[in-house]
């Protein structure tokens, strides 16, 4: 099964942008750094749930996704090839609706 | 400016496959619960970025993706909607590279 598409972004476009926008400033960092911004993006989402406003939420939704792929990038990993362990569904039990 | 494609997979296609996949069960665990499964999802990641192969780090970099979709999903917001803000590069200084 691959992917249908419906006209959106694609991941691989936003990782790009990502490497484009930060990838050298990033870099310079390294990957430590990358994972501290990337857990305190996570907490400020978490925050924004919790009593944030919806467009706190898209914000921090936004912010999560730009840093997981700026790791990526540093990585040399592509979110894209990560997507697929989910391509059918659950990667444990195969099902979609998840039987486990 | 609007996103090029590239085609390859689409963030909201990937949501949908989550939406389907494990909408159900992780509505009926609740927003808290979801939070809680990407933090610890998120600690994963960091750990096999620290002393991981390659493959496991891949995995991980989907399991956050799959759960910051399953909680995009639970507040019924967008992930393509929410990677707009970085659309024309740094959502701060408005510059691809950032000059922040």
């Amino acid at each position: 099964m691959s992917w249908p598409t419906v006209a959106g972004l694609e991941i691989t476009t936003f990782q790009q942008q990502m490497a484009v926008t930060y990838g050298e400033r990033d870099g310079a960092r390294g990957v430590p750094a990358t994972v501290a911004w990337l857990a305190e993006e996570m907490g400020e989402l978490a925050r924004a749930v919790r009593k944030g406003t919806r467009d706190e939420q898209l914000h921090e939704l936004g912010d999560v996704l730009a840093w997981l792929a700026s790791l990526a990038n540093q990585l040399d990993l592509s979110l894209d090839s990560a997507a697929d362990r989910y391509v059918n569904g659950c990667p444990k039990c195969g099902a979609s609706p998840c039987k486990c």
